[in-house]
């Protein structure tokens, strides 16, 4: 078993203005899928963009809009997002505060842009 | 896409004191791991018991014990714990309030006890 504090876990810039920690990955032992905490400072916005892959979404902190293409959805603290595979999605900060979320994809979407 | 707030997501009883949240599973059509959320009342605790699949927890409120066969370690909002497959292990609540938390599983360990 292994306990990580997610203030301890070291970030790396994924994209501008975006942090990203691998919290539970492949490096940890993960078998099957990745856990990823994700900051947008204010203003950023994640690629639009589509993979063959889904990810599992939950706010953790501020507020932002998840985005598909039939339009954006503000999301909030305690708000889950599926994005199923292939479907052209981002996520957006127009807050004046840091949006956080946990991003979660399975194996084969680490280290995939 | 499909966003669904923790709060309008049905609970069902898992166990005794303890109440369960599929917020992403196959009814939403997640295709390879599942996003629960356990609500444990206060003294209550998951069976101390072993599987063969991992669990990716993250804690969302309260306070509680990450329990393996090497001890309880204190676990509280922000932190998350990654159990490997086949390590036996449990999760309690020895506070006076709810402790929430968020499990992983891979698609087979969903709905196996």
């Amino acid at each position: 078993m292994l306990v990580r504090n997610l203030d301890k876990v070291e970030s790396s810039p994924a994209y501008e203005g975006i942090k990203k920690r691998v919290v539970i990955g492949p490096k940890q032992g993960a078998p099957t899928f990745v856990m990823r905490v994700f900051d947008l400072a204010s203003g950023m916005s994640t690629p639009y963009h589509t993979h063959d892959w889904e990810h599992e979404v939950f706010v953790l902190a501020g507020k932002g809009l998840a985005v598909d293409e039939h339009g954006e959805t503000p999301v909030a603290p305690g708000d889950a997002v599926f994005v199923p595979p292939t479907e052209r999605h981002c996520f957006k900060n127009p807050s004046g505060e840091v949006f956080r979320f946990m991003c979660l994809v399975p194996l084969r979407g680490e280290d995939a842009k």
